[in-house]
């Protein structure tokens, strides 16, 4: 069975256990690692790592770079010890959230499509050492990722060292769904030929520097995924609208009749989002997106699905139940690229992505929060949405209309930060209505929005603040400097942004 | 002469004067014209239009999509007499300024380079009527353009009937300076096949259905261009530091020894950055730019420049003067594109453009704001500064520490409207210094940003506010919402952010 995994004599004698391989992990490194939304990501390693460290009480401290969130055993058990001091791009853990917002961890939030070239660039320093979940290895030189592909050819390329974590719980038949293609850097660059979202056009494995390899792992740990939260009625409705509106588009030309490519963001109101797909009109759907969720699995379940293209599988633990049972039909619907690819600009532009994506707050004019509460406190991260919203054919974003019970409003005078400008938005969708941008200046926007997509307890207040602000100052984007955060102040002190 | 502007009798019969073809411009109607910051846009009929309104007191209302700003011409002269009521993407004009801040105009401010494509898309509505200046058309059905480029293919595709407004103090050998492609929409797009800043992919000419076209009138009247404010010691300061940077970055391989393009924001600061490359070590510089303005025809001057790839020709009236007296000189390193080409995301992304943008003012954390005095008055629009910062290899903001005469300060806590989100900003450069955040998170580009760009006076109020601020709440992003704009209130009562 190793032998299927791990080809070659010469590889099968760098075999060494977790514990040993965790001494290559040294205080002041710059670690990147395999692992995407948490998929395919090392699970071994890092364990043996933690356990090492607690019984001999050493302390290290790592830069931690990954393709976008990892499971519990890094982000999570690491940041509960202090291990990380740097963490790049995106993460999703609880432990690793306090971190960053009490100082421990310094957290750097960028745009997942950029990763690969920071790194490539010389950007972010050198990575001393790449540990990379596979499902094979081969003496001729190529690896085959698991369940995601993020940065992992970046990491394998540029890396110092690499360990390999070969995962024996990853299917052996998850070869062939990658698709390896990488960029050269400036002034070397050159087109990427994809022109569908189900254009193959790179290898099925990563090209890896033997000699870099200093150890192998076996393990048959599992992703770490989690369950997705139930849809509720809310998220119903805001499926049911995002169809409505789909269909009048092509009613009206503006959206070709066979339709364009998805992408949906992560998580819980995305992926239900989603699922109202299957019970529409919609068909031979092609999704390029960076994550694949239940929600997409269902509808090649419903053969609703020409191709998904993304760069991680994540589903919740019964899809990925699902997933591995059904591989075979699954693999035909699916392709992962790096995410250089995946999340690129001239690709969304190119094929004229719609792209849905979920705010943490909208305000008034427009501008989407999508990473802090109350404008200080870290979530997750950008992530991709920047990536796609900026670069997509329209750009969609979701919220239910409040949070907390009602207590806070999640369309606000101003967002208290900023990650997807006004320049950036086209059609914002709650449980109460879709708000279109398009061609609306800023006043315009305010109007649609609070009438539209606000909830019905704090449209009058809404109203009240935007009649208030116009009547003061007549600009562009009329607004009270010292009232701008006035909404969030009162929530601050008193738990709720009612009255 | 007019034989040889155009050419064939079934055209030269359309010839009428521009009070005449005033006329059909109509109340209600939306029209778009040829023109970028403010070159290549049509006078004569503006002008007409402008005298019979006035003569006649009829009242009409229209709105105006152009490629970027126009000329006082339309922009100015329209806006005095009510007669824009909604005005797309772009201007630079007092009047028309003043006419959006006091509501009278509903200005919405979008990427340039997605202005083509929300035309096509048929997001914008339907273009009633296209009136473009041209230096020649013929019965082939080929109209060359004159100092701009801009969205004029656009608008001759898709404008329901045109007016071409041929102006003979526009060279005939403008032509061949221009490389007209166009895309495709969505699923039918395929790569740009642009992989150098030199390369010419397209025709010179914008291909045009005679049917189209309702008149030609005959002007001589030359571009509204303008003089740039006089280069100050700051403008040198920041042009060198520009200079170390970039030679430092060489000499680290973290930019090729060939260096990449450059882009150069519109406007007196950064013409006079580039200026600076005139006496430095710099050579066979490639731009790969939206607007070429004086600083770029004397890099040609010095020998400097391998090609200058832009959309308009926007020198001051005596580099316009220079530029046409030595055209055949300067053709030779001129390619004008489309606004949707030379601000393509995929191509600046592939050529690994240094982008070189004006920010307005920017906060601690890195965020920038580019288009709105106090968060609530439009300046200019945001322009292509999105399209470039976002996909550029380094994106680099320029401005004065100070504004005003010292009493207000270009570093504040938060910016008082977002255009550049804290993710798309590598290098921000007064002429303190050099605040390098690549890798940083929110804290750490504080402490940079204050100790080495904002102005001595104010570096003791920033770092004050900063040690408040983290002593308070020690979270990713720190600030206390109710002072986050103190330091603008405080500008608004004093007139000035000083103590």
């Amino acid at each position: 069975m190793i032998k299927d995994r791990i080809k070659g004599n010469y590889l099968r004698k760098k075999i060494i256990s977790s514990e040993e391989a965790s001494l290559l992990i040294k205080d002041g490194m710059i670690i990147g690692t395999s692992g995407f939304t948490p998929s395919g990501y090392p699970k071994e390693i890092p364990l043996a790592l933690v356990k090492r460290l607690d019984e001999s009480k050493e302390r290290i401290s790592i830069t931690l770079i990954t393709g976008a969130s990892v499971g519990d055993e890094i982000d999570g058990e690491f940041a509960k010890r202090g291990i990380i001091s740097k963490r790049i791009p995106y993460q999703t853990n609880d432990c690793c959230r306090n971190s960053i917002n009490n100082g421990e961890i310094s957290f750097v939030d960028i745009h997942l499509s950029h990763l690969s070239q920071y790194i490539n660039y010389g950007f972010l320093g050198k990575i001393d050492l790449g540990i990379i979940e596979a499902v094979e290895i081969s003496e001729e030189g190529y690896i085959i990722p698991s369940t995601s592909v993020g940065i992992t050819p970046t990491i394998i390329e540029k890396a110092e060292k690499l360990i390999i974590e070969i995962n024996t719980s990853q299917p052996r038949e998850l070869r062939g769904i990658h698709d390896i293609y990488q960029t050269k850097n400036p002034p070397y660059r050159e087109p990427i030929p994809i022109v569908k979202a189900s254009d193959r056009i790179g290898e099925n494995f990563i090209p890896i520097d033997l000699n870099k390899v200093a150890a192998i792992v076996i393990t048959d740990k599992r992703d770490d995924v989690r369950p997705f939260a139930s849809i509720n009625q809310n998220n119903i409705k805001m499926s049911g609208y995002l169809i409505d509106f789909l269909e009048e588009e092509i009613k009206r030309g503006r959206i070709p009749k066979e339709l364009l490519p998805f992408q949906s963001g992560v998580g819980s109101v995305a992926n239900a989002v989603l699922g109202g797909f299957k019970n529409s009109n919609l068909k031979s759907l092609n999704f390029y997106t960076e994550v694949i969720q239940d929600s997409m699995l269902e509808l090649i379940d419903y053969d609703k699905v020409n191709i998904v293209s993304g760069t991680a599988i994540t589903p919740s633990p019964e899809g990925l139940e699902k997933f591995y049972k059904n591989l075979d039909k699954y693999r035909k619907k699916i392709v992962l690229r790096p995410q250089e690819i995946s999340n690129n600009p001239e690709i969304i532009r190119r094929l004229g992505v719609i792209a849905l994506n979920t705010a943490i707050e909208v305000d008034i004019y427009g501008n989407v929060n999508s990473t802090h509460i109350l404008g200080r406190k870290m979530m997750n991260g950008i992530g991709g949405s920047g990536d796609f919203a900026r670069n997509s054919y329209i750009s969609i974003f979701f919220t239910e209309s409040t949070a907390r019970n009602g207590n806070v409003s999640s369309i606000v005078p101003c967002v208290s930060h900023v990650d997807h400008t006004e320049h950036d938005v086209d059609i914002i969708i709650t449980e109460e209505g879709v708000a279109d941008l398009r061609g609306l200046s800023p006043k315009e926007r305010a109007l649609t929005i609070i009438k539209n997509c606000s909830n019905k307890y704090y449209k009058p207040m809404l109203m009240d603040y935007y009649k208030t602000i116009t009547k003061i100052n007549a600009s562009h984007t009329p607004k009270i400097l010292k009232e701008v955060f006035s909404w969030h102040e009162k929530f601050e002190k008193n738990g709720t942004m009612r009255i």
